[in-house]
């Protein structure tokens, strides 16, 4: 239990994609507090013991699990939820996988892959044979809101009211901002990381059950498009200390420049490092950052992807 | 005059476009340095007391002038070329525009606009009312070689022989690689910017004659196919420690998601602190920076904007 947190909402109070019409597990006034308790991506289909051949038995109805709703009282659509992450609580053990059929270059990498992740819940950087250490920093991957849209829709992609998102820099301190579509807001999370690079290349980050505890806030009438967040500080700080080796996709097509770039570093560290593909895949996913350095010169752009020496040096 | 560099080109020696049959004003042997002296963006048709009228006259065959070709003994097809950044000796003036017809939001900005930094070559943050304090960090906009393609190609979008890349961070003491095409390689360099957040999203960074020395060298037989570079250190330190106002775009499209990303941001620089769309605009595009946050989450994409805090506080 976190100081700051005045509920818990236990794990055992999951839900599997997103349907306005599920019942409030609790309901808060703004400026309360609330403890998460999270299951890890795959819904405790995979544990410590897994191996490769779970993933190919995953059953994708139930990935992702998210923890909640919980209601809001006098959350109105238009208003947005500022949800203020308070701590997470990481459980030092995660997953990342090769899922086939998914990640930015599942064409190349149709096999399944597992890497288990035992890491200090103080958070030292993750080992990662041969030589890497990743630095970690926990964040939910999945937070949001109900949609207006009846019925139930799929917990994977992200949308307007947030979700899915996988943004790494929801760490403790940053301040989100969700616009509400329906009465109550009806806010769940989950899908906790224990680390991420921008993008998540191979489709997982280090996928780690974390508990999360956030504060709740209303902003009357604030009408967002798409969620919006402030960060405490700098966001990469924990990679950027020795710079980074950084490839290039360059084209007319921004998607097509990051695979591009993705498969350049994959390349790179295989030559330099002698990191098999798969597992240089897996290891940029977790700690390599895609940006755009530029989408202006016309008809070609510039996607970068940025591996941190730190975690090879 | 840097201590580092051997030979000088000056800025009389510039060319427009690319062409392999232009004849190299230098040949130096790998392992040498030179200092290359740079036209503005504009090729000198701006100066210190130009106005807006001025951008829309501007003749876009001579725009983005670059300095050289030099030519580097040995340089072979398939080797890549090594260029470190020695150091950069900015002018203490530039220039920011919206051109009508070229910026991510060209359909929203038609307007041309122009602002002048007067900026102190120590690289002090430079002033942008009302309250703006940019953070400099100059490096150049355009750098590469000639493609093996004949004839002239226009110097407007980069190429996987790098050019008018507008990466922001080949700053002093990052090593970038190119793919050399053609015998000899055939270098040039332009563009100065004095400061530029990623994307370059109304289309001009600050742009700023700027003195570039460098060092070459070649990786025999590299086979790259796009440039890389290595950064010496922290890339976004100078823009990180208030943290960011952070504006999301989130769907099916990179190119959508980026620019709701930012216009969502300029809605915020409006209501929080009073800018004029096209002052916010042209603000984003010399220090905020466009990242993918997630790129695997089928099929929406989430595409992040960072603005600076200490920019604005």
């Amino acid at each position: 239990m976190h100081g700051h947190a005045r509920h818990t909402i236990h794990k055992d109070h999951v839900h599997h994609g997103w349907n306005n019409a599920f019942p409030p597990r609790l309901t808060i006034a703004p400026g309360e507090s609330v403890e998460f308790e999270t299951l890890d991506a795959s819904s405790g289909q995979l544990s410590r013991s897994s191996t490769a051949e779970a993933l190919k038995k995953l059953d994708l109805a139930f990935v992702n699990p998210v923890t909640g709703p919980i209601r809001i009282d006098g959350a109105r659509p238009g208003d947005a939820l500022k949800v203020t992450v308070l701590s997470l609580k990481p459980s030092g053990w995660g997953w990342t996988g090769n899922i086939p059929g998914f990640g930015l270059l599942t064409d190349q990498f149709p096999e399944a892959h597992l890497h288990h992740w035992n890491y200090d819940p103080g958070l030292k950087p993750a080992m990662y044979g041969p030589g890497g250490r990743v630095p970690l920093r926990p964040f939910p991957g999945t937070i949001g809101v109900a949609p207006a849209a009846p019925g139930l829709h799929s917990v994977v992609p992200p949308r307007n009211v947030g979700g899915n998102m996988d943004v790494r820099d929801i760490i403790a301190g940053t301040e989100l901002y969700l616009p509400i579509e329906v009465e109550g807001a009806l806010f769940s999370v989950g899908d906790t990381h224990a680390a991420q690079g921008d993008g998540e290349v191979c489709g997982t980050a280090i996928e780690s059950p974390i508990d999360v505890a956030l504060k709740f806030d209303l902003v009357k009438g604030a009408n967002l498009r798409f969620p919006r967040y402030v960060t405490p500080g700098p966001v990469t700080d924990h990679f950027d200390k020795k710079g980074y080796e950084v490839t290039t996709g360059i084209g007319p097509d921004l998607m097509a420049g990051a695979r591009a770039a993705v498969s350049e570093m994959i390349d790179l560290l295989g030559k330099r490092y002698g990191y098999a593909a798969i597992d240089a895949y897996m290891l940029c996913s977790v700690c390599a950052d895609l940006r755009i350095s530029s989408i202006v010169d016309v008809p070609n752009w510039v996607v970068s992807f940025y591996f941190p020496r730190i975690v090879l040096e």
